[in-house]
């Protein structure tokens, strides 16, 4: 959930108290914006029991698109040109590392390449607007310049729901990992600049502990540096040393543990890999301020007495 | 500043303690968003030294009209006919009443009136795409629908950058109400179903007050949900008497007494109109924590001793 798309909030405090702080308001400055107390901090703070959330229309148009891209360079100035070119209406930039593509791309799995294998990277890029005729026409334009500007190799834009659900597919079948099971999931986010040396950095240690045995997908939510990275090394004892590795590898380079998931007790070790002493000790601050008597969802994100983390 | 569009800080605790919480990724779930204690909290609760600011590219066309409405129940169905018209690309919905509209059009204000009087509203509307040529077209159809559907009574479309800026120095000459000083001007929020209601109201209310000595100018961000009400009533020592019309129209109707300027000294004791005593409660208990001797900006938004607001 983007916190733009929550309004108001109501709470619970650890002393019983209701906040009911249910703002309707896109523009509010009376005060403190209270709400943000309770997004994200995993039920450390309060418990939520009531939100408001923003809607927006339905769009009434969606256009999808698998394309080839065969340098990482040239990700971000697709990204970008994609972001200028649809105005706005760019809704999806999910990337996928090859080994992702072909793993989804062959049996056991369903789905089937509509891109030849061979490129580095394939992007679904999906734009959601308002009036079909003139939502198409832009969105071949901007890819059409794309191909000439030789940001991407090969496009395939979807004809149909039928085509565009079979390319969303690809993407959302993560399930085709299992076949390297025992697996570790991870979600992390970093800097655009820093993925391409990221993934080389993980997969080259992983390469290093466990050979052939091990594989590595990728893909993710590139316009929000989020990163999914699927880890099998044929030993499902092994989840802290792959964790050492994956979250080593993001100290120098400004990277988050945690895009999109939060810390819970599985991440509280690796929180000062992404937080500083200070920024945790005032998170403390606020969890004894509202929460003296550590009882709501105790030792999650981190402890509260400062000897563990 | 929209909340969205910063991505970190760094500031200064009321200790002396220097928090670097200088995050440029869009998603991070890596424990709380401490950020969030720094923005619209008016320095009570830290001094903010850096800013990380998401930026975003510079459009590459702009499209502005004026268009004329003679109801205001059409202008939230207009807002949602171009809200989802533009596919998110609407970056301006900007309503005058038309006692405004009227004032920022006849000498010696230098604009003059694109679109005759007597209409209930006029509104500017801008939009902000990639492609000059298609955007263009869109904003046509979309403005061409919404005259067709009756939802406008009349519209002017800027044709060069001269027209454009003509049409937003008129909303921008907001200078003119001096020519009702002594003025007070007030920046409020409340749902857009209200609006109407409350104007009538506030209008009623200052009339059965000082008569034809009164005058009441109001335009608004209709789209954040924001008003501005520039009130003059011949008396500079009204003040008090115009601020509890203004704030107390808002009663009742989810309202608050700051959309954008915060409360500093000036609302402190309206802030309960728009905050409840459990929310104000909240913010002395977080403004305790963090600075116990009461150091930053002592005494804005609300006084920490619970006697007084």
């Amino acid at each position: 959930m983007r916190v733009e798309m929550v309004l108001g909030l109501e709470a619970v405090l650890a002393d019983g108290t209701v906040v009911s702080s249910l703002n309707r308001l896109l523009k509010n400055n009376a005060g403190y914006d209270l709400k943000q107390l309770f997004i994200g901090t995993e039920g450390t703070l309060g418990v939520v029991t009531r939100a408001v959330l923003r809607l927006r229309p339905k769009p009434g148009s969606t256009a999808v698109a698998l394309v080839a891209v065969d340098s990482f360079s040239a990700l971000p100035r697709l990204l970008r040109h994609v972001e200028c070119g649809f105005s706005g209406a760019l809704s999806a930039f999910e990337v996928m590392w090859e080994d992702f593509y072909r793993l989804v791309t062959t049996p056991p799995a369903k789905g089937r390449a509509p891109i030849a294998y061979g490129h580095a990277y394939y992007v679904l890029i999906e734009q959601l607007g308002a009036d079909e005729e003139s939502d198409v026409a832009v969105f071949e334009r901007v890819l059409g310049t794309a191909l000439e500007e030789e940001l991407i190799a090969d496009a395939v834009i979807a004809k149909s729901q039928a085509e565009r659900s079979a390319i969303w597919s690809l993407r959302d079948d993560v399930a085709q990992c299992m076949r390297n099971a025992p697996i570790f999931t991870f979600d992390v986010s970093l800097p655009i600049v820093e993925m391409e040396t990221y993934v080389a950095d993980v997969r080259s240690r992983l390469s290093g502990a466990w050979g052939e045995k091990m594989s590595l997908m990728t893909f993710g939510h590139m316009g929000d540096c989020n990163l999914h990275l699927i880890v099998g090394v044929g030993d499902s004892e092994a989840r802290h040393a792959v964790e050492a590795i994956i979250y080593g590898a993001l100290e120098g380079r400004s990277g988050s543990v945690s895009a999109e998931h939060g810390i819970g007790l599985e991440k509280r070790s690796y929180l000062p890999l992404s937080r500083s002493d200070t920024e945790i000790a005032l998170m403390r601050q606020l969890k004894r301020a509202l929460d003296p008597r550590n009882i709501l969802n105790p030792g999650k994100v981190f402890e509260v007495s400062e000897q563990s983390t």
